[in-house]
């Protein structure tokens, strides 16, 4: 396949694979594919363990990194204690309603631990996405996408003398304009059918609305993309590749832990929700006790401020995975979840993925002969 | 093109109208296409009338009729006055709301008109189904779809020993086996997108679920489609065909009035939102004060059982068009309204499709030459 993404960045095949962890991303490139690393949620020094394995392991073929280029995200002042700059009345919601459903509540060391680590992490000012995007041009990434606003030109501009490519996520096409006003090469144009923060446009109506709005800038499919048939699908709509997110979660190279592998095999299409539990944001994610929760018509109104409902979610989070409750556990997933059945390695997904597409092409082939 | 679909109905392009509009679904056959007319809301004698039309316009291509099937819905006595039956609450909240925004009432008279004559067109009972059943059985249908429900063991016998093709319209791969098991001839999978009652899952995720669910049944796919790089990305997907509907609405053949076409010519992607204010189910519409209205926390619960709402609705939507306030005015339609931009003609618009989908194909041979 040679796509203009293909040739952008030098691989065999348009597919991309955004996850947070490494082995996924290393897997990808090897495979012919490019793995992209989320590196939102990490401190730089984590970035800098992850990037080096990456290093080590990705036999020289390209990789990327994905961060926030927030302007809207509050910085939080990591000196004080972030418990305590989520309302009091909302953690007591949450923890009550797990309580009354006998989940056992976390040590107070457990519970002021998490907010500690997990705070920092959570960093998403201007100068904490500087502090990252340091690292990563320490390393040979190729491309540095933004999952979350407009990058400044300065940070564009840092990029491209470095010499790799600059990408963004967008949900619609003024999003996509305005990314590519900024400077930025390749769109990832997500429908509502994704994982994590979605708008409300589904893929099939707006991947060509972007492709057309941006053309001749190269756009990449992304949300519902899991097997062959949905990239046969994002290419004839006119996109340049796949980005996809969800189908790597069960893979053997992911990290997920085993309660949670359970949770996504055992999830159908339908239980991929929007809940505005988890960061604030419409974000789709795994139906649960959790997210449930959050549209009790007595539940406080989810935090807006970024970064305080992930603040405020991490302790019931950690309370589930603790107590190994799945029915309280919830995660980042797209409607393709329903392919997530078993753990398969990187390669055999992008094999797969590859087949079935052949075999689309074979049947759009028959259809038209006559 | 040469599909199951084509195969099944003998056309020459597996393209499907669906319309409440008699001239949209003659000119869609007379295109190549296949016309079915939407009949759940119309009387005997309207229905008769209308396929008179179509006979006498249609110059002998197949057609087909789109009725419900439901076994839910609530036998309304028509006796009383429908206007009785809803609760004043319902009412009055948002006539109100309307009050207070200066759109004139409607008069006593034409307040009661409307309810007599709306109730009438929603008589959604099984006997009321199969009166209009005796008169699509009295013209060259081709074929019969229930757009809500397993339609019983008998009706689709009946329409098999007449001759015709029964389909039916889901939302999902467990309805869609249910269907298949039910003797039905060929799927329509509607996905989120599509205006109109719609579930929860994505065309792009739902139709190859579907595909797989029911093979070798033909599967037709719906929701999200308006120009051929979507129906490229459908026969990928491994539709036998595509049924629109929303496409349709601002054509030249549409009956809808200038200030509705007014109302769908603006309309962008995300102003086609989900509201239960039309039916009391969950239904694609274009957003207006009247959908927001039922989203206020003051707002009563729309009235589940159907025809209710739908009852309701009919009030204030004559009023809006009475007052020719376009901002109160809503209509069933999916996301890719933001096609439907001017009055161009049935035929322009399969013709396009057609010419858009074949340029899609070009591009995929050249992505795939490499």
């Amino acid at each position: 396949m040679k796509t203009a993404a293909t040739e952008l960045l030098d691989i065999e095949a348009p597919i991309f694979a955004f996850s947070h962890c490494r082995d996924v991303v290393a897997a990808t490139s090897k495979a012919g594919g490019f793995g992209v690393l989320g590196a939102a949620w990490m401190t730089p020094e984590h970035l800098e363990q992850e990037l080096k394995w990456i290093d080590d392991h990705v036999e020289g073929r390209p990789y990327g990194v994905d961060m926030v280029f927030s302007s809207t995200a509050t910085a939080v002042d990591f000196k004080e204690t972030p418990r305590e700059l989520v309302p009091e009345e909302n953690r007591r919601f949450i923890n009550e309603l797990m309580d009354q459903d006998g989940v056992p509540p976390l040590s107070e060391e457990d519970a002021k631990g998490w907010y500690a680590e997990y705070a920092r992490n959570l960093a998403f000012s201007p100068e904490a996405s500087e502090a990252l995007l340091d690292v990563a041009l320490r390393h040979p990434v190729k491309l540095v996408v933004s999952a979350l606003g407009v990058a400044p030109d300065h940070v564009i501009k840092r990029v491209h003398d470095y010499g790799a490519k600059f990408g963004a996520l967008v949900g619609s096409a003024r999003q996509a304009q305005k990314q590519v006003a900024a400077g930025v090469d390749i769109i990832v144009a997500q429908g509502s059918e994704a994982g994590g923060h979605t708008g409300e446009i589904s893929s099939l109506v707006l991947w060509p609305q972007i492709v057309d709005a941006v053309a001749p800038v190269p756009v990449l499919a992304a949300g519902g993309i899991g097997r062959g048939r949905q990239m046969a699908a994002a290419i004839a709509l006119g996109a340049e590749g796949v980005w996809c997110g969800t189908i790597w979660l069960g893979t053997v190279e992911s990290e997920l832990a085993p309660d949670m592998r359970d949770v996504l095999y055992a999830a159908k299409a339908d239980d991929a929700v929007i809940t505005y539990g988890y960061t604030g944001k419409p974000c789709r994610a795994i139906r649960s006790k959790y997210t449930e929760a959050w549209k009790r018509s007595d539940a406080p109104k989810p935090l807006k401020a970024v970064p305080m409902q992930s603040i405020l979610s991490g302790e019931p989070f950690r309370r589930a995975e603790r107590a190994h409750r799945k029915d309280w556990m919830t995660y980042a997933a797209g409607q393709i979840v329903e392919l997530v059945n078993e753990p398969v390695s990187v390669k055999t997904v992008i094999y797969d993925m590859i087949l079935e597409y052949a075999e689309a092409m074979d049947r759009l082939s028959q259809v038209n002969e006559d």
